[in-house]
This record gives C-alpha cells, sequence and structure tokens, in this order.
C-alpha cells in the first residue's frame, strides 16, 4: 500500500490532521468561557481560516453544523479529543533536567490533560536527587530499569545533541512508541516509533520569513 | 485586494513557505557533510516528500535541477536564505528569564544565524543584574527605554500566560513588528504585527494523535 493509500484509508488528510490541535486549543477556551454554540464563520474568523474548509475538515469527523445555528462546543470538542488520542493518559519521561528540561517539565499547560512525566533523568551527577515537578532526578543508568518496570509512552528528548540519537535508541529498545523532541537532531528510529520534533529554529524561520515578506505575512 | 491575491502576489503558495525551514535545515546539513549535489529523489526520501512535491516548490524560486544530475547544494541554499530573510541579521529581545527564557536564551542553533538577543528582561529583582547568555538582565521598567534607543526587529516572550498580551502591546507600542511567542497565550496584535506561536501543546497533541492513528503515523 503506497503512502497515499494509507492516509486514504486513515481517513483524515494531513491538512485536516494539523488543524486538528489548533481546533482543539480554541474550543477548548470556549468551553473555559462558556461558550456553547459557534458558527463556522465565527471560527474562520477566530482562526484565519475559510468557514468553507472548516465545514469540509468537521465533515471529516462526522460533525455537521446546522445552518444559521452552528457546531455545538462541547460535542466537537469531545470527537476532536478523541481523534487526537486525549481520551486517555501518557506516562511520560524525561531526558535531561537542564534549561529545557526544566521549561518543560513546569510547562503546565498540558500535564492536567493527561500527558503525565513520571520520571526525570540527567546525566549530571549535581542533579541527581533534586526535585523538578515533583519527580526525583535520576541518573541515565537507571532508565533501563525504569522502562522496564513501567510502560512509558512518551520519551520527553531534551538532551545536548550529541547525546540525542543514543537516549532515542535507548527508549526505543524498551519499547517506547513516542518521542518528543526538543534536540535540533534528526532522529531514526524504526517505522513503527513516532517522532515529534518541537524545531524552535523553524519556527525563528517562519518568523524572519514573514517579516521579509509582509505581503505573505498579511495572509496568516 | 484579496487574501488570496495577496498570496498570489507574494507567490508562494503557504505550503511551500511551509517546507522552506525543511529544507533549509536539511540543505545546511548537507553543506556540513560537505555535499554538494542532491536529486530530487534524494532529498525527497530524506524528508518524507515526493520528488515532484520538491521539483514543484524549487521551481517557485526559479530553481530547476537537471535532469540525472539534481540540484547545486549551495546555491539552493542561497536561494532559500534569501526567501527567509536570513541574508541579514536580527536584532533580538527575549521578556522572561524563567526556565523557558533561559533555554531559549542558551540554544544556540540560532545565534550563529543572525538571530541575536542582545537584551534580556525580567519583572523579578532577584534576577536582576545577573547574566544569561552573555546578557545583563534588566528590570522590565527599562524595556521602553532600551527600545526607544535600540531598533529592535523580534521580541521573544517567555514570560507567564497573565502577562504576555501586555508585554506585547508594549513590544508593538515601541515599535516591534516581530514577536516569537512562547507563552500559550493567542496574542492580539495590529495586522503589520508578526507573531510566531511555539506551541508546545500542538506538538503533543500531534504526537498522541499519530500514536492514537498509527495508520496515519506511518505517513509521516
Amino acid at each position: 500500500m503506497s503512502t497515499r493509500e494509507k492516509k486514504k484509508a486513515a481517513g483524515i488528510p494531513d491538512g485536516v490532521i494539523g488543524r486538528l490541535p489548533v481546533y482543539y486549543r480554541y474550543l477548548t477556551e470556549l468551553t473555559e468561557n462558556d461558550i456553547q454554540r459557534i458558527s463556522s464563520a465565527q471560527l474562520g474568523e477566530a482562526l484565519g481560516i475559510t468557514a468553507a474548509q472548516i465545514r469540509s475538515d468537521f465533515s471529516y469527523f462526522g460533525s455537521f453544523g446546522q445552518q444559521g445555528y452552528g457546531y455545538k462546543v462541547d460535542q466537537l470538542l469531545e470527537q476532536i479529543k478523541a481523534i487526537l488520542g486525549l481520551n486517555r493518559a501518557y506516562h511520560m519521561v524525561l531526558l535531561g533536567a537542564g534549561n529545557l528540561g526544566r521549561a518543560v517539565a513546569s510547562y503546565g499547560n498540558f500535564r492536567n490533560r493527561g500527558f503525565d512525566i513520571r520520571a526525570i533523568f540527567d546525566s549530571n551527577p549535581l542533579l541527581e536527587g533534586n526535585y523538578l515537578a515533583g519527580c526525583i532526578i535520576q541518573p541515565v543508568s537507571r532508565l533501563e530499569h525504569y522502562l522496564s518496570t513501567n510502560k512509558v509512552d512518551i520519551g520527553v528528548l531534551a538532551t545536548p545533541r550529541e547525546v540525542s540519537q543514543e537516549m532515542c535508541d535507548r527508549l526505543v529498545a524498551q519499547g517506547v512508541k513516542g518521542i518528543w523532541n526538543f534536540s535540533p537532531l534528526r532522529l531514526q528510529a524504526p517505522e513503527d516509533v513516532v517522532i515529534e520534533h518541537m524545531h524552535l529554529t523553524e519556527s525563528l524561520l517562519r518568523l524572519s520569513f514573514r517579516l521579509t515578506n509582509p505581503q505573505a505575512a498579511a495572509s496568516e
């Protein structure tokens, strides 16, 4: 089966997938503000997406607004949560307790959504035994033991570039299927491992592009 | 002129723009490894993009590979750098010297590409006078003075969610046109201000989506 066919089989095109977190975030804001209904036009205005695109996107998961009535925010949000895999908890470990690791561990925005960092490892013996975001920092030598006795879903890599591939390999060897990579390195892993990169530099380049090309930026 | 027409005028579709940083990063790696030529097929294989898509993307900035010969890496990289606005320097200020701010300031990957954090501000008086990535941390009360005496291109917001909009407003009021936002808040700014968000949560949601829908993940 070709890549394209796999995608068709999965049912939801890449473009829609890319917008799901945006919808999720905004719909969560709406429920927090007790807004119960929203039209595709209002959503489009808020998110800079055309109403037609939004209606098309939502139709992929069987959600159809009513003319002049809009979408039910809570229903829509539940559907999107299910598709995004947010109806379960994720056991996470963090590798690297430097600035970036500390920032990720302290970033509260996802911790109450089932993404739970439950162990933290660092190779710096000076950090060993310190607490970070409710976890004791453990030496990296204990990683395999922890992974063999805990079912870990996601490994967060906030390690220096030089060791990221090795750390990724060690996670994967113990059966970790999700890698959230903050290090500026393209990681290699088997096909069944999902790697999500947080590319600070790519984000900054989008910014410089839009500063340099204001006519393109105006449409963002 | 409609949004769509503006985009046409700008000449490069959103999809291509989104891939430019990816091309930039990979071509930079190639030059670092002294690789001088690459075919669209090889590029596609490395980046998970079809060769046809790559040829189409590159044609937007007038770069055409030769059959059986490929693209000249350095030439291609120079063109992409020019489009991305990397043929100039950016004067940056960082607001917030907490974990995230320290991580961004210490992230060396973009500092040698013309993105230069030249002043750092924090509201915590305990941090005042400390050095971070070669800058003295200054009180936020000095922000306007600094901005009025320096031409700042980009403000980096690593502030708590509660104060991010105010800090954004203060940057914009002094003429800063680029905001790199790390706080989990949708910022409001005039149309001529470019805001680039680093959404940690959105990235994590893409990961949980792909873990939950392996058939979609397989094609990434």
